[in-house]
């Protein structure tokens, strides 16, 4: 692609250095913006480097916060004593647009995966189980991916943890609402029977 | 979608505002700034707003500029008597890319629609009239979409050159190159054979 600007040139070239966003999309993001107000585009351009200088990981659930104690963590009517352990800040968002958990999280980033290099030391393990310990959590929900690295972290902790006076859970696998029978792999379609809920209990969630 | 930080919140929401943006795209791209460096972030940033905040319209061609003369205008070595009629910048971008065209340019800045409420009078056709009358143009290339309003424009604009001893083209229009005649569409296809070239021209420019 040639331009006739470098202002231009180095704005297409900056958009197309995105993940997903090739030189055609970067242009036609770059014209939307030339239309706009100059406020309008020192508020998008502000935004996006207040987020990244400002941002922080919160102390206690390692999610990303403005303050040192995210807004859950600083939420008191939230459940103090079940923690959601998760991969990554997306999952926190994804269970949060739910609007059914109410407990707190823990945030690992990442699974261990010897494979990719990653052990328990890359990941938030221990200050997992400090927190447990010293606040006294009832029950930990594991909401990892239903994998091989998955069940090995699940497994890794739950170990640590052994001795613990602590319940330990995971989200449930099996069919998703909506799903075919028919077209789900069989892991998946095993594990759900193996799995299987007494239909009080179905029919009692979903009430 | 519920945020745990404002400031991300902020981020995710003036991307979103960007057209093909989604919610759920727009966190893929903030999260991935988020992993970059600052200074990285405040290259991003700050292109985005210099090019909105310095670009202007080139005095003579109205093709986007870093100057009040733009970079194609000012190349002594293009031919200065053909001058390519575009719609927008982006068809300046285009022909540009390849590499075959050495005249200058004149950006309309839409085409006549009166259905859209665009007449002749929001677009830069006086000050092109004016600009041949002036530099003596010896060509006007026509590079518009082929469609009605596409031909009103060229037939508007021609009219009141009609009296200018200027030679006035228009791009060749028929099957694309790799494109399959039983899919080409009756229009293209019947144009096509009327404006048949000579297979000695068409080997020629193909040489």
């Amino acid at each position: 692609m040639i331009f006739s600007s470098a202002l231009l040139e180095n704005a297409v070239n900056e958009f197309a250095k995105l993940p997903g966003i090739g030189k055609k999309t970067a242009l036609r993001l770059v014209l939307h913006l030339m239309k706009k107000d100059i406020s309008d585009v020192k508020n998008f351009s502000d935004a996006i480097l207040k987020m990244r200088e400002e941002i922080i990981f919160c102390n206690r659930c390692y999610n990303i916060s403005d303050k040192s104690l995210c807004n859950i963590c600083n939420d008191r009517l939230r459940q103090q004593h079940i923690i959601c352990v998760v991969e990554n800040i997306r999952d926190v968002i994804a269970i949060e647009s739910t609007q059914q958990y109410n407990g707190l999280y823990h945030v690992l980033g990442g699974i261990i995966s010897p494979l990719d290099g990653v052990g328990p030391d890359q990941l938030q393990i221990d200050s997992l189980i400090k927190r447990v310990t010293e606040e006294k959590t009832e029950e930990l929900i594991f909401a990892l991916s239903p994998n091989i690295q998955g069940d090995t972290t699940i497994f890794y902790i739950s170990k640590k943890l052994k001795l613990q006076p602590i319940k330990i859970t995971t989200i449930a696998r099996g069919i998703a609402f909506g799903g075919e029978l028919e077209y789900a792999d069989e892991m998946t379609l095993a594990r759900s029977i193996f799995n299987r809920i007494p239909v009080e209990n179905y029919v009692k969630n979903n009430e």
